[in-house]
């Protein structure tokens, strides 16, 4: 019923996925009750249309099923389901065909009914006879020597292709190079614009250092611009591609993500805009509990991709993301600060990791002589200091960075000598050691953040006494310009609220 | 090819309603290109298989469109698809066809080219035949007299049918009794329980005092305990129901529930488990962007939920639904908090409201006597005072009130005097006046949050400095006293926590 079940189906069918088997258990008992309650699909029917093949058997009856699966084998050009229709609790005579054999154990004197039903001996409570037992021996034994096979087939590809073999045990480690940072840090464009390009440019570099890295867009490429240009589609019979072409299925795409990773040989992104995130959560949720190594690219990341207005502007994302454990949230402000972001996420083997880029043109960042570009690995940094010492901290992600350092630039014309903090990666930078954290946001010295999103996130970074620069309420549809404007996002605005803060509350 | 139109076909198929009628604009564009590129749908089949009527017909012959419209209002037993096959940008030369025309405006040398391909003028720019403008006179004169007849009709039925037409009115404001909180209040159970099951109490009494309020769960009433007793089931053909059964559909039945509520005459409220709100994010963001009176019923609220494991065990998920702007997350830890809850959801009649409940047994919260019950609906309020003066602020939340309670005995007996703040509904406490805030929450008084969650929400409560005893990992499977204690969450834990971190960290 769930609509993942769509999406992921229809595209398998799309795709001719010829190995790809369903065995659905058709017991027509859902947790309150029969099925019948609230669903009347024609499940064979649905899963045709999708261009699938589809059968229904007696799931009881064991030859049909093989029978069904050896077809199903066969079939090399369309996935098949197979409807096995099923009783649950089978054999439990009061509680076969009940909600109560999904949700609950059986009880004692039930399940010694069912095996007496059954004509199961009741004692030894956990038998199993001795014809299984040597059955499953047997066929363990059957199955070892295919391994063995294999791999030594394996060995003597590898020895008679040694390049291909390389290739392959680069894929398989999904292996990432040790100079990976200056690689993208070299390629990444130093001249403003839209994060969502600069960080298009710094993916092309990371596909050519990364030969595991696959992905694709829900239907949002010319926009999220995640395509890797030296690479083909992935399409039906031509899997050699690197881009796939999810369609209009975040949530699909969202599990096919975690399937690549889960199989291996593969460090699989996807991209969509930040606010359909909201469609993926359960997979993104999943890639993090299963420690898989996931990459999202979330662009339109902020209520200043303007026109398509509040249904398209994310408010509340960036921080329920960074809610989710083991998931982190970058949210680069210009070109090096997305390779620092795709480093990040490349390096992070056993965690699923989500980048939020802009839709809007961003400025150059200014940065000092000999500035230590790995800083920006730890997740906050000072980007620009204050003269002599500051008097307050601006803390800003992304488009807000460059934001902060006009406000800094007028804060100091006041009197008001302010340092900026840059803090791509708050999760990571709350994780550095004490030192590190009190040299970039100095005890005793006010901190104010400045992030076009929801503001609850940042109070411990800047103390309940701290101002926060968000937004408690949904965005607007008019140019981005406009947005700043009517939202307090403009240097004039930033800064008066500094000025106003510092002089009063505290 | 997103999941929810699954979800919403399949319901509405089961549900045979025969007055929807869906106009598919099925111009085989998507914005990387042709549908092709993703998409092989036999979309007419795969409704069918929902129990839908379906048909395609060419989207620019009016005459086909009219006709299958015919027979889409004649049939009353199936919704109707009707598949339009259309020309994006129809007559642009340059653009029709493509994903140029869904995504970006013609341009003016398109548009007139477009214009010339259609035998229409160039000028006026906007222009509006005599013959279209006459035949839209007309029409809406007809209406107007369709309206006209209907409300006289109306009025002749309501002077007949008094007692009908304030049960109609009734419905159509929504009304909800003044006197709601203390008739809730009065039939919330002392005793203590599992909120789940002293919310569904407090629910039935609310489905009696407000006749607007109907409802169901996806699949999880036997758990989430959310049916409205007092009447049937919402079933094909059968609508005078109150209960709806809304499968194994989140998405989908978010989305119902907006329908509803936009529709009006009901106080529509769904239920599901406390992680599955993941599924349902979409909808739940649009009921706040269109302030509509949605209530959630979420339950198994925490990692206490025991046995299912970290799959459904939410932790990140209250900070995230607090993220949301206008929707309100209450979390009640005893019986009159249900009711208090309750209320709160009722009485907010423009934006949506998500209960948190537990599966766990919680015991009741002993109270002073002359307790002021209101206090409940300002969403924090000092549970249990320090004697004489508070060392230290416990806030909690839901299952983690009684804890606290416990915590703090055991920090009295140690000689440091602890007051206990239930704080079921934060974002609603940090709406009240500071006088309020302040004698809830003493300033320079230590605080500690207790919350099985994520902590990132409560620094704003409790500042950087406080303490937040949360959880930043994902649960695991166990009975919940195990996990109780494994995470610390045990009387003594915590108070073992509140002391050293009052000698030590300030």
């Amino acid at each position: 019923m769930e609509g993942v079940s769509h999406e992921a189906a229809s595209f398998a069918g799309h795709l001719r996925l010829g190995n790809l088997i369903y065995l659905y258990d058709d017991n027509h008992i859902s947790i309150e009750g029969d099925t019948a309650l609230t669903y009347s699909d024609d499940v064979p029917r649905r899963f045709q249309a999708y261009g699938w093949q589809a059968f229904a058997v007696d799931g009881h009856d064991r030859a049909a099923v093989a029978a069904a699966l050896e077809q199903a084998v066969a079939q090399q050009e369309r996935p098949t389901l197979i409807c096995c229709r099923t009783h649950i609790g089978y054999g439990a005579p009061r509680k076969q065909d009940t909600a109560h054999a999904h949700g609950e154990p059986l009880g004692e004197e039930e399940l010694n009914a069912a095996k007496q039903a059954l004509g199961w001996p009741l004692e030894p409570r956990f038998r199993v006879p001795d014809e299984v037992r040597a059955l499953f021996r047997r066929r363990a034994e059957e199955l070892r020597a295919e391994y063995d096979a294999w791999q030594a087939g394996f060995r003597h590809w590898a020895e008679r292709h040694p390049d291909l073999a390389a290739r392959w045990r680069e894929h398989m480690e999904a292996r990432v190079p040790e100079d990976l940072f200056e690689r993208l840090l070299a390629a990444a464009p130093r001249e403003g614009d839209a994060t969502r390009s600069l960080g298009s440019k710094v993916l092309q570099a990371a596909a050519a250092a990364v030969p595991a890295l696959v992905g694709g867009s829900a239907d949002l490429d010319p926009s999220t611009k995640t395509r890797i240009q030296s690479a083909p589609s992935v399409a039906p019979g031509r899997f050699e591609g690197r881009t796939f072409h999810f369609g209009v299925r975040e949530h699909g795409m969202g599990a096919v993500l975690n399937g690549i990773a889960l199989h291996g040989g593969f460090i699989p992104y996807g991209s969509t805009f930040l606010i359909f995130s909201d469609y993926m959560r359960p997979p993104v949720r999943l890639a993090a509990l299963a420690e898989q190594q996931v990459i999202y690219v979330f662009t339109h990341d902020s209520v200043f991709l303007g026109e398509d207005g509040p249904t398209h502007q994310p408010v509340e994302q960036l921080s329920g993301l960074r809610a989710v454990p083991h998931l982190l949230v970058v949210r680069p402000a210009d070109g090096p600060e997305c390779a620092a972001a795709w480093t990040l996420a490349l390096r992070r083997r056993r965690a699923p990791t989500a980048l939020a880029l802009t839709r809007q043109k961003l400025p150059a960042l200014p940065r000092a002589d000999g500035f230590d570009w790995s800083l920006m690995l730890r997740g906050g940094y000072v980007l620009a200091e204050a003269s002599p010492r500051p008097r307050v901290v601006l803390v800003a992600t992304g488009s807000e960075v460059a934001l902060a350092l006009e406000a800094r630039e007028r804060l100091g014309k006041g009197g008001v000598p302010a340092r900026v903090v840059s803090m791509l990666a708050p999760q990571l930078f709350l994780e550095q050691d004490a030192a590190y954290r009190d040299a970039v946001l100095p005890p005793g010295v006010p901190r104010v953040a400045v992030e076009a999103g929801v503001p609850d996130y940042w109070y411990q970074v800047v103390g309940r006494e701290g101002l926060v620069i968000g937004l408690q309420r949904f965005g607007a549809s008019a140019p981005y310009t406009v947005i700043a404007e009517k939202l307090g996002f403009t240097p004039e605005a930033v800064a008066e609220r500094v000025r106003a803060w510092l002089a009063g509350a505290r």
